[in-house]
This record gives C-alpha cells, sequence and structure tokens, in this order.
C-alpha cells in the first residue's frame, strides 16, 4: 500500500525526500495533507515520508492522489500543544513528532517539518540529532518580510531558549550570517543586536558584552556587524540578521505577525466599506494581491533550528496549506543547497573566514 | 512679550495648562510648536507653557500667532538623545526637559509633555515629582490600536526600566488597570500577562509568579486576569492591559510600529503602481484614509508615566506635528479627568476596591 523511502527516491530520479509530521498542528492532519498536495502539485523533485496515524493518512493521501510520492509511517502518539518537553522526551518515542526527527537522524530523509508543539520538536530534536560541536544552545530563525533588498531579514533566536548569554548571542550572530549566506544569497550580511536602544550605555549587562564580542569577531568573520538596533529595524534595510534572545525574539515574531494581521482584516474591511470601495478593491486587485502575498505571514512560514546535525523546520502551530506549503518549500530549498553541511563546517571553523560563501540558493527563488 | 501662567489660566477662563519641552525632539523646535498650533486650533481650552531657547521660541510663535495660548520658559540647555539619564540628573537643571517637569512640579501646569531623551525624563521625572507611595518602579504605559471594542489596549511597561519582578508586574497590572478605567472607559479591564506561550509552565520564573500573584489579587481589584498572552494578543480583542517588563514591552512596540509602518509604505507603493490603480486609490479614499488614520502610529503616539505625583507624556522622539498633537490631546485628556489622583488613590488603597471606576472621559473623544 504505501511505497518505501527507497522506491521514493528511485521513481523521482533524485528526489530530494522532506520528512513531515502530520500530526499535532491545530488543524490537524488534513491540514498538513493539503499543504503536501500544494507543494507537490508544483515541485515534483520532492518526496515525502509523512508520520501519523496510518487509517486517517491513507484515506486523505488517497484523496488527493498522492500515492506516489508519499509514504506513510504510522504513528499513534501525538505531541499535545500543552505537552511538557519533557514529559515528551520520556514518553513520546511512539508519537509522529519523534518519527518524523527519527527519519532525518536514519538519513532517510534530508530535513523535517513539523506544526507541532515547538519545545517538545527542539527537544527531540536536541536529543535525536544532537547539538553540533561547539554550540551550546541551538537556535530558531525565522524569515521576516523586509525593505532588504532580498525582501526578507532573518531573526534568531526566536523561540528556542528563553536565555541566552553574551556567547549563545555571539553564536546566533554566527549562525544566521551562515543562513543569510547560503539560504539569501548575501555575501557579506550585516548583523545587529536587538535592544532597547542604539546608545552601546542601553540595555542589559549580557548585551553590552554581546556587542563587544561580535564586534571583535566580525572581521574574521566576513560580516558587517552594525551594533545595536530596535524594534522598528527588524523589517528595515539596516540589517540581514537580527541577533536576540529567544525570550525577546519570539515575542517580538508574534508582534509584527499580529499586526500585519490586524491591518490585513481592516484593509479587507475598508474594501467592502461601500460599493465605491467594492469597486476599488475589484480595480486594485492586482496591486493588492501582491501588497497581500508579500506580508502575509504564511507565505514566510518556517522556523528553522539551527546548531543540529540535521536541519528540522517548524511550521507554524495555527498553519493551513498555504502554511505548510511554504514551510515544505522552505524545507527543500536549504535541502537543495545541502545548509546542514555548511553550516556545521562554519560552526565548526569557529567564525573563521567565511568559506560558507554564498553558492546558490535564494528561498524566495522558484521551487515551491 | 510673553504672557504668564496667570494671563493664560484667566483669559482662558478654566485653560488646562499643558508644560511643553521645545527641544531635544528629533525634528527641533518648529515641529513642536506646529503641533501646538495644531491642537489650539482643535481646541481652545489648552494653554501651553513652552520650555526652550525663547530667542527661537518667540519667532515661531509668533508666525504661527500663539502668543495669547503660549507663555516661553527660556531655556539655554538641552538634553541630547544620547545622554547618560546620570549626567543630566548631574547636570541638567537648567534644560527645557528639567523646566518642563518643574512646570508640574509646582503646580503650574497639570501635564508636562516632551519628545526628547526618554531615560533621562524619566530619571528627572523621578526624581522631581518624586514616586507615589508604595510604587517600586513606575512604568511608562501606550495605546495599541486593537480589535477590542474601545479600538485600544493599554501595554505597559514600555521603556521605563529593563527589569521587572513579580511585585512590579502585579503593580503595573493595578496602575495599567487605573489606566484603562479611566482614559478608555472600562469598568472591568481585562489583564493578560506577557509570555512566550500561554502554558502556564512556560517563560521565565518571574512571570510564573508574576501569574499567581495578579491571579491572587483579580478578583479583590476588580479585575478579569485572563493569565498568560502572547505577542499576537497584543491587537486583539481578548485583553485590555498587556503587562511585561520595560525591555520587551519597548522591543514589542518599537516592532509593531515598525511592522505598520512597512505595510503603510507598501500600501502607497501598490496604489501608484499602475494608472487602474491609481483610479482604485481615489476610488477607495475615504475607505483608506479610515484605514490609515487608524493604523498610523502618530495617532496613538504618546506613552504615559505611571506611578509618579505628576502626569508626564512622552511623545515619540520622531515625532511630526501630527504625532506632537496626539500627545498633548492625550495630556489634556489625562488632565482633564484628574488622572493623577485616581491613580494615586488607587496605588494607595493597594490593589483594594475598584473605586476609581470610570467616571468618563475616552482617549478617542472628541477633544483634541
Amino acid at each position: 500500500m504505501t511505497i518505501n523511502t527507497k522506491d521514493l527516491q528511485t521513481s523521482g530520479a533524485s528526489r530530494t525526500i522532506i520528512s513531515v509530521d502530520a500530526m499535532g498542528g491545530d488543524r490537524g492532519p488534513a491540514a498538513v495533507v493539503a499543504g503536501i498536495g500544494l507543494s507537490a502539485s508544483k515541485n515534483p523533485a520532492i518526496g515525502f515520508i509523512v508520520h501519523g496515524d496510518a487509517e486517517v493518512l491513507k484515506k486523505l493521501i488517497k484523496k488527493r492522489r498522492l500515492e506516489s510520492v508519499c509514504e506513510i509511517r504510522d504513528c499513534l502518539g501525538v505531541v499535545t500543544m500543552d505537552a511538557k518537553p519533557s514529559q515528551v522526551l520520556r514518553n513520546g518515542k511512539d508519537t509522529s513528532m519523534w518519527s518524523t526527527i527519527e527519519a532525518v537522524r536514519n538519513g532517510e530523509a534530508t530535513v523535517a517539518v513539523s506544526c507541532g508543539n515547538t519545545g517538545a520538536l527542539m527537544a527531540i530534536s536536541m536529543i535525536r540529532l544532537r547539538k553540533l560541536p561547539g554550540v551550546n544552545r541551538p537556535a530558531i530563525a525565522c524569515l521576516w518580510p523586509s525593505l532588504s533588498k532580498s525582501g526578507f531579514n532573518v531573526m534568531l533566536d526566536v523561540g528556542a531558549d528563553i536565555r541566552a548569554d553574551e556567547q549563545d548571542l555571539l553564536q546566533y550572530a554566527m549562525m544566521g550570517a551562515s543562513y543569510a549566506r547560503n539560504g539569501l544569497g548575501i555575501a557579506r550580511p550585516r548583523i545587529g543586536l536587538l535592544n532597547v536602544g542604539t546608545e552601546e550605555h542601553k540595555g542589559r549587562a549580557e548585551l553590552k558584552a554581546a556587542n563587544d564580542l561580535i564586534a571583535s569577531h566580525a572581521e574574521q568573520a566576513g560580516i558587517d556587524y552594525v551594533g545595536f538596533v530596535e524594534g522598528g529595524d527588524i523589517p528595515s534595510d539596516r540589517v540581514d540578521v537580527i541577533v536576540t534572545d529567544g525570550f525577546t525574539g519570539n515575542i517580538a515574531l508574534k508582534t509584527g505577525e499580529g499586526t500585519a494581521n490586524l491591518i490585513s482584516q481592516q484593509l479587507r474591511a475598508a474594501f467592502k466599506h461601500s460599493p465605491l470601495s467594492r469597486l476599488a478593491a475589484l480595480l486594485a486587485l492586482t496591486s493588492l494581491r501582491r501588497l497581500s502575498k508579500r506580508i502575509d505571514p504564511r507565505r514566510v512560514n518556517g522556523g528553522v533550528f539551527l546548531g543540529l546535525n540535521g536541519t528540522v523546520v517548524k511550521s507554524h502551530g495555527s498553519a493551513d496549506e498555504t502554511g505548510i506549503a511554504a514551510a515544505i518549500k522552505l524545507a527543500f530549498t536549504l535541502a537543495e543547497i545541502g545548509f546542514s553541511d555548511k553550516l556545521a563546517a562554519r560552526v565548526a571553523s569557529s567564525a573563521a573566514s567565511p568559506q560558507d560563501a554564498q553558492e546558490m540558493g535564494n528561498l524566495d527563488g522558484n521551487q515551491e
């Protein structure tokens, strides 16, 4: 019934295999399979290992005629959104999330995608994939729509760990730079450290220490360190990579998404206000679609776990099929450019020469 | 040449006097006087004491024919944006900022407005106005456009202090509730504590402690405590008051503003894209203006310092005349409802009965 990984790889010549957790998202497996369908229709070069309740998945996959690109791994356990990471580590071996990471660990898939519980996903990833030598705290990096030439800025950590000392922040700067080079094609990324002001005396003690530390490593690492940046600079053209601790980064990310959602809602309401504004909306349809595509948080869905032996993409818990497809697209891009190995080399050389200079790949490319 | 405060008060029957720092903003005294002009044209019930270089101010005020509503206080010193608060406390007695606060301390004005250096303004306010008995850390509260019925949510602290322990956070909850009652007319404000997740085990230790503390005081204080909220909830209808430390709050505030600015820019660009979209923009002009008014951060310009003997409104450093006028409007509203006394009573009763239940006033009212 289900095909095995070998079939997947051979049938698609050189398919890139993505391991997908079908359970645990707010919208359940139907949305995940719909997202797989969307991806598959746009990019035939992806094969999927899909983890979850086989009974349910078989029906969903059949309905969308995805049998030839999907292999099902039956797992009965589901990590709930409110599960504690420590509990999941103890009792979560039968879950779809665990199985999803295991496929990357075994080398069956190149990248894992899950829209489940972030804390549990990071905990399982750390235990099963292990941290890269030299990395203290892995981080989650996200892409932020921006005025920069690439259209995106990288921000990290957005939620792997609520703490970060100056050494962690330095490492985030280096990992973020590698992501910007490989993912966005920026040869010499501009790095900023998030603070409540740009003056050097402001902020917490660890931020002042990190400010000095990153500055002293900038030349050697081939980055432009721009110093402290503020919340308003996150979507600006002043920086390519914004470095912060996971508590602050998570709040900023969700605040930005919340603001964008509020404005989108009100924009729609404004255009339904009168017959004249409805006519206007019709005339401006293309422009509005372009804008909405640009600011829609679903289109840049996917936080990437950095600092592990293997790549994991965390999709938004509430992602719909568009969001899931965006996360899969990101996973595919990272797999294609061999990001995991490049990042490992970069961390191993502990901020030496910029040897992971961009070779290819732009996350806003055509692959889907 | 310049009229004195007594004249100001008598000439306008019962004018409310606002003390305005004309220096120290990014755009200089011309923008501040322009903002005063805008306010004066909309609301004849305000008198102004304007602090700064008298030579410069005299010309600006004369040009706009504001002599009858403005008294000038000559001060040669200016607090720069990068000045350290400690330096300003030592050597800043001749500055326009110091003089602005002094007018509130002396009872000549009811509320002070400045768009200068936030840290210095808070330091001078704390030294000259002093903290309310029982308040450990004063906070800066801002209004956030939201889906709530009042159209705004209150968030605090957005930058008075980068630290806050559980007792501070409890006090912020009580002060924020008083602000929401008096400023927004919400009888029983819903209070949320900003965190990286809504589950009880998430976040830093002081947040877990504050969560318990605020919950245990909610009934007595006449508030609805909704528990942890996330960044995405800030502009939502789930809460009226968002409580956080000044570091996180400042980052969130500026991130929200940055996102709104980015989208506004792109919206304008979208409507200039083609002749058709320009026509559409023309047709949708009213709707777009309504939207832009709603999301324009300048229209809700003004952080209020809470926890002092006297009210101080901190305008955005980069505020233009629209922003300055919004800050003055906010100052006027707070002066009219006697907010300073009500807050003091609330803090004195240390979270007792909701005796400062709303009597009047809505910050989105008609006064300007």
